[in-house]
């Protein structure tokens, strides 16, 4: 009987195929007495030596197929097959209580996860997984049996797990396995991640019902909605077989347009960038079309490590990522520290409204150290590519004249050291206060560029927590007043001759992006993934007839009526 | 030799004249054994009785002097003289230890006063100064020495203390006292509060020096700026004495302007109103000449309670306000819980930001049945004066539209119940974030008037937290984005036909009145105690000079240069 289940949907596209059931069979074994403890302990070493070699291949294959950021993870598991409280602490334990090396294994591993499992770092946390993974590998090669049978399949189908493993994604056949459904997984889970990367329709967290579906039903999986259909009818079978045509016509459709420029109906020309947060990400930049960076988030340098990443460390990246980027523009912000994102090795004052308190440019010009590193690291990269440097959360002049005077001082210095800057910096701001934009005529005279925030100004416009549920009836970028705000940017930079760009949510967005381009907003910077949809859109709109509609749409009294305009007129449009 | 010491200035005003030192001496009386407890027993019941006497003096010359709520203490006091907890447990330590009178009131009020100050809840601990001031005032009467001379000093004097207990206050002469020092308190203590209703200046806090200044020595007291003077030289005597003077005359002329309507030297009137937090500040509407209430908090109906207030006993309060306002306008505002305001009877979910989160207006639609209810009780005393209802934290229409909805509803209701509502109550909003500053034109065709909340409207403004002192610089109200804001909403009621008032700090600052009266505010509400010196202000501005300067100062590109231009202005029209 048809049966239908709901999960996140990780990675987009529809796939319809068979199932094919991954049980990562538990196994505990018990404990049993050896004649020959010493023998038993050669048995373990040929295990990890198996091992060692399985991962290697995988490795390898890992890397061809998917790039060398993604074959990482197979070097942590090769070094964990050297480490001795792991690897000798099972070897100890065989030789002194004379028990079989499957039982060592498991009592070792499994004191090993319980530890990590209950660490406070979340990267330790994370460790847990690839130690189950290392040791599941050893177990099934001291037991005889395959260890996952996924790099077997070679029939089209759609695997469903409990969870996938690294080194489960990594052996996958694309050509066979057309999607994938976990029971547990988000959006930011490994295996949600790796299936983006390899293109894979992907639905995470679809529950416990998905660990009851046997090898061998007909499922339909539809991961742009997060749908599981299993054991569909012939009705639903039909249906989601044209939905998935559309869908990979489209795709395909899409694909034509990764190297062309973004220009409307009638000719005018606009940027489509990416925003990026760390330098993975860069190749989402080329596989999409971007025109450029539009945000180059520098937070990911100061995360999740224990103290403030050096000049060079810093240095480093940015002219990776301007070199990668061969000359097209690269808009990389300083530091937007404080308000939700917070540094283990610095504490900062707790506050009661962190959001409206000491953050982004304010943290950095009461910490000018920490900030003339940063800026020294982008003034010693900027030689290497087009940089363009934004201060985040300005919100009155003073604060912009400071950021900009400790850029030139720093300047100043390594002209006086003999290092090279480029002459063609561009220093901007990001719009993201109310404050900025209602005074956005008089800052326009003391910047090179503006790029609106939108999430942020949103979030202060409507005096409404992005974060809290409570209030999310707010969070309307389509509100009269949000767009009064971002007409009034877009016009003082039109009229001081300086470019502006948007590198919020909004930038993306289908419904926004007719009225920006009426409004005149030069760059849409996005999620890389919403570049081509957004092109697409671009090239069937009359920018002529969107200027047009910007007065009668400002004065429409609610969010709701200016996207019923829109979407009535995009209908139109695309007619 | 001369010495000065810095407290805080609790109530403004100078006085120069000799110190009398009110020293409570701690006085630990010793255990001593008596013949005839019984004896001893009654002997601690005349002193009782003697107490009680004078309470009642006391109480009757308080009300007499500053009104029934200033004596409302001593009635306290009087119930004190009756609690067996006290008076009886005291009894009983006679009796049952055969001791002193003096040994066993020590023991059982010092434990009553531990007791109270080790409470968590803040009334009960205020408790404890009333505790001990009624013991102290028993012990005096068994010592057979006089309980604080404070009644007795008809020699003009500044009294200083330790701190002034609720009686001594009470039983000062105005005529003699000059003014107090006190060496601990807060501008929100008891003496503090009372030094601003007898308008008798005071320094409070002036630290453990205030408490060697011996009884004859020379003084002067700046409460203007919280200045004591020991022993001041000739000139400094001088110099204070023409600036008490000044001061004096300053105060003498503002007087006069108690009844006057508030217009400017070239004829244009506006409307100065008075904020309110409680029906006890009804007394300083009156005294400073407001012409109206401006903004009436209602949250202290909500808060220092175990429940939600009842419709009548709310309906009592909102009654009696209108009714001493006699016929002048009365604007009420909705609760405003949430962000830093909590009641410990109504568990709200913990908020990141809780000022971006679930307050005000956006709480109450959350809770129809506690908006119902004040919104029944204000309907309903809607007869007794000229209300005007003011919703807060509207940040779009359809919050708007929704709170009138619910208050239309209630009318109806209670138009069925046959209770009698006024035709011509209006309905309002706050104008506080910048969604609706900007929305403005839309949201006047809605309402009958806006009221700038600028405290809040400042804070999302700038994105800053305006109680973190972190960001605290960016609390700038005459920036030209809050300026704009501010010119958006009065031109959109303008436009509509509506008033427009300002119920923020910035209305009563003398930067911002001749800026707001060149834009067209019509009512501005503020402090009680800063009406009169804004009335003399407005008086001597000429708002047509003042229209003229608006477009220059809105192009200026600092707070810091608008405020130096309006001082220079002001300066020039003053002299």
């Amino acid at each position: 009987m048809t049966q239908r289940l709901t999960g996140i949907a990780a990675s987009p596209g529809i796939a319809i195929a068979k199932a094919f059931q991954l049980n990562h069979i538990q196994y505990t074994p018990a404990s049993e007495k050896v004649a020959d403890a010493h023998q038993e302990a050669t048995r373990f070493r040929q295990a990890v030596e198996e091992a060692r070699q399985e991962l290697e291949r995988i490795k390898t294959m890992t890397e061809e197929r998917m790039g060398a950021d993604k074959a990482e993870i197979f070097e942590a598991h090769l070094l964990l097959l050297e480490d001795p409280d792991l690897i000798d602490a099972v070897i100890e334990n065989i030789e002194n209580d004379e028990v079989n090396a499957e039982y060592a294994l498991d009592q070792v591993s499994g004191g090993f996860i319980e530890v990590l499992s209950s660490m406070d770092n979340e990267l330790l946390r994370e460790r847990a997984a690839d130690v189950r993974d290392v040791a599941g590998r050893i177990m099934s090669l001291l037991r005889g049996v395959s260890y996952a049978a996924i790099s077997a399949i070679h029939e089209p189908c759609v695997l469903v797990a409990e969870d996938l493993t690294p080194s489960d994604t990594a052996q996958l056949n694309p050509d066979a396995v057309l999607g994938f459904v976990t029971v547990v997984g988000s959006r930011t889970s490994h295996s949600a991640i790796m299936a983006r990367s390899l293109e894979l329709p992907a639905i995470v967290g679809a529950g416990e019902a998905a660990a009851k579906i046997e090898t061998g039903t007909m499922i339909i999986m539809d991961a742009l909605e997060g749908t599981v259909i299993i054991d569909p009818t012939e009705e639903e079978l039909e249906t989601y077989q044209a939905r998935k045509e559309a869908y990979d016509l489209r795709k395909k459709e899409l694909r034509k347009l990764l190297d062309q420029p973004t220009v409307s109906a009638d000719g005018h020309r606009v940027e489509l960038a990416a925003n990026i947060g760390s330098v993975e990400d860069l190749q989402k930049v080329f596989a999409n079309g971007a025109e450029g960076i539009g945000l180059f988030r520098t937070e990911f340098l100061y995360m999740e490590r224990n103290s403030l990443p050096s000049e060079e460390e810093q240095f480093q990246v940015y002219k990776h990522v301007l070199e990668r980027m061969n000359g097209k523009p690269v808009v990389i912000r300083t530091l937007d520290i404080g308000g939700d994102k917070e540094l283990s090795y610095m504490k900062l004052a707790a506050e009661s409204n962190p959001f409206l308190g000491l953050r982004a440019v304010r943290l950095c010009l009461s910490k000018q150290d920490l900030f003339r590193t940063q800026l020294r690291a982008l003034l010693r990269a900027s030689s290497y590519g087009q940089l363009k440097i934004m201060f985040p959360m300005i919100a009155v002049g003073s604060e912009l004249r400071e950021a900009k005077r400790l850029l030139r001082e720093e300047q100043e210095k390594l002209a006086q050291e003999g290092i090279s800057v480029s002459a063609a910096i561009e220093v901007g701001i990001m719009i993201e206060v109310p404050a900025a934009a209602l005074a956005a005529d008089l800052l326009a005279k003391e910047v090179d560029f503006f790029s609106i925030g939108t999430n942020d100004l949103i979030q202060y416009t409507m005096a409404a927590d992005r974060m809290n549920e409570n209030v999310s009836y707010l969070y309307q970028p389509c509100h009269p007043s949000v767009l009064r705000l971002i007409r009034m940017v877009i016009e003082a930079a039109n009229r001081e001759g300086k470019w502006v760009g948007m590198c919020g949510e909004m930038a993306g967005d289908e419904t926004a992006i007719p009225i920006l381009l009426g409004m005149g907003l030069h760059e849409f910077s996005m999620s890389a993934s919403s570049i081509l949809p957004a092109r697409a859109l671009i090239k069937q709109l009359s920018r002529g007839e969107w200027v047009g509609y910007i007065g009668e749409l400002l004065s429409m009294d609610s969010h709701e009526h200016i996207q019923q305009f829109v979407k009535q007129k995009i209908r139109g449009d695309l007619s």
